[in-house]
């Protein structure tokens, strides 16, 4: 048996060997695809990254699938059971670096739309692809550049389908129909450096900071609503020291992140830790990094047509959610575009022998397809 | 006018390049104006350390000077007013490095010993040197093997007088009669790595460790008493996290010292923090190094001695203190001898542009001298 055309290309996509930022000629494959139905192309380099806008109709509204053609490195890749960027079948699964996020997804956007095309040549709306190789690295130059460039033309995306790996267990179970914001602080704070055999003529920071970490670590900062789990507050990296055991330490290094749901503002979060830094009396320094506002789409045209795609081929209602980390939906959704994320079973993704189940990607490319009849057929 | 016996030996050591584990020298000649004196000398080398003990007469009480030979690295010599091993006198201040940090105190040692000896040839009981030149480096081949090999013949020092620079503005303002104890402890706290935007599936060890930490900052470990100050608790250092701030840290390592008083044990103070940390309930891997228990010349023939010594030169009681690092006191304070430091002004010492007061050092050479008069004379 041959294999499908979902399949045949999702292998194609994987044997490229597009590490973040590379491309490796995938966008190539899918403009080829894509201007064979009609589709306008804009190749938009900004630095080392090339990402690519296709559209295809002129008038409202605008959908667009978006997703990326980079993968993560492949890792220690004798650990592999195939090579990583040998697709490689085993038992309905596709192996390879990208199966599951998200060279399968991108391979099920076409199919699916070259699918609805055959049906629909004269389809209400636009089509559009939105598509970078910069997702998986610094978001500099991807999808907040072509956003940042359509936003400047007016070029508004309505509706909008990530193709990032949402599902749990099978493709469908789960939709993610917004995102946390995510913000990073990174904290000094100063004390005096000194020996530690004399301790009253030394400072040390990390004493002084103690209650105030544990008062951030303990504090609620919201319950979440309907659709997030309530903001949370994490400490990846602190650091104290000169590697001295005699030393006492004149400054200390914090860094925290808040995952944050729409019930609390970036604003708000500042604001609440440097009331409880400074009613600690502590001396220090803060520098705030905004990866991402939180964005959801609660109700919509959008969320309705893949829920009901998605009801048709499962026959189950997917589950919504908008738990995982940040996406680049969080740059769509600055066009005020509703946005929800449909693709396969994240289980493997970054991981050592990625994978996709094949049945799962015939699923996902006729769950795309549907939306698009539903939406603009 | 030339230089004083004791000017004139200080310059010469300090001229010798000795930086640890480094002699350059200085203990031949400190060895052969002992020999002169009727000395017995025995040269002991333990793998790259070279020590020396020196011993003129077999009667008991047996009084012994303690020191080291060797310096700390000079550091950015080009901030030095005068080359580091060039000894220089400017307004009635020796510069060089280990001019305080103790080859001055050296060189009164070996001047108020052969004062001594020319006016009492007969004197009682016996004079020993323990030099080392290993004191500011790892303290593995130097006094502490010296001390084992007397040990283990049971050739027990009853007194002895450490030259390390025990005073605060005059020479002879402070003496040490004892010092804290030193114990670090390594702690590595278990948690479950993962990624801070599922952080039910990861146990963050930071967040788990904070109470206790504080709990550990906040502790009375004792009061202390009439020669020591309370126990003290410092973390000089800490450190957890990829470097990533995505990524919730899998373990949390954190350094902490003790300098503790008589009032409490090296095994007191263990209990007390494992049961602090068990009781938090954390999981943790905890190794424990003791860099010296506590010791403490509360009184005795010694003290009495140097004290009067002190006196009779300076017109002023001196202050006893147990403040400060550790000294190679404790090493000798094993064998159960009474211990006391007393040298020269300490305001320089490992700092750029080490100095001593000349006057001080004359002073320091008869304060040593006026001791084994009372002790020996
Ligand atoms: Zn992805
Ligand atoms: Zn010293």
């Amino acid at each position: 048996m041959s294999d499908s055309s979902t399949l045949a290309l999702a292998k194609d996509l994987i044997s490229r060997e597009s590490v973040t930022p590379e491309d490796a000629g995938c966008q190539e494959v899918m403009i080829n695809r894509l201007k064979k139905l009609g589709f306008e192309i804009e190749v938009m380099v900004f630095e080392d990254t090339t990402n690519f806008w296709a559209r295809r109709g002129t008038s409202a509204p605008l959908f667009a699938f978006a997703g990326h053609t980079d993968v993560v490195p492949p890792g220690d890749v004798s650990q592999w059971h195939t090579p990583p960027f040998e697709p490689t079948v085993i038992d309905e699964y596709l192996h390879g670096r990208g199966a599951a996020d998200m060279k399968g997804s991108l391979a099920c956007m076409i199919v699916a739309v070259e699918r609805f095309i055959e049906s629909n040549p004269n389809h209400q709306g636009s089509i559009a692809f939105l598509i970078t190789s910069d997702e998986e690295g610094p978001f500099i130059n991807g999808t907040t550049r072509v956003v940042d460039t359509l936003m400047a033309r007016d070029e508004l995306i309505d509706m909008c389908i990530v193709g990032e790996p949402s599902s749990t267990h099978h493709v469908g179970d789960v939709i993610k129909n917004g995102r946390r914001g995510s913000i990073t602080g990174d904290l000094v704070i100063k004390g005096t450096q000194g020996h530690v055999a004399y301790p009253h003529l030394a400072n040390n920071p990390v004493h002084q900071a103690l209650p105030a970490l544990s008062e951030l670590v303990e504090t609620t900062w919201d319950n979440g609503n309907e659709f997030f789990p309530p903001t949370s507050f994490q400490i990846p990296n602190l650091h104290s020291g000169t590697g001295a055991s005699n030393v006492i330490p004149g400054e200390f290094s914090v860094q925290f992140n808040f995952r944050f749901s729409t019930e609390i503002t970036s604003d708000q979060i500042k604001s609440k830790v440097h009331s409880i830094l400074d009613a600690h009396g502590l001396e220090y320094e803060l520098n705030w990094t905004l990866s991402g506002q939180p964005f959801l789409t609660g109700s919509g045209e959008l969320l309705k047509s893949v829920v009901k795609a998605v009801e048709e081929v499962n026959h189950k209602t997917p589950e919504l959610l908008t738990t995982g980390g940040t996406s680049d939906g969080r740059f769509i959704a600055k066009m005020g575009s509703q946005v929800v994320e449909l693709g396969p079973v994240n289980a493997t993704i970054h991981k050592i022998n990625e994978c996709v189940s094949i049945p799962d990607l015939e699923k996902l490319t006729d769950m795309y397809e549907k939306t698009l009849e539903n939406l603009l057929g």
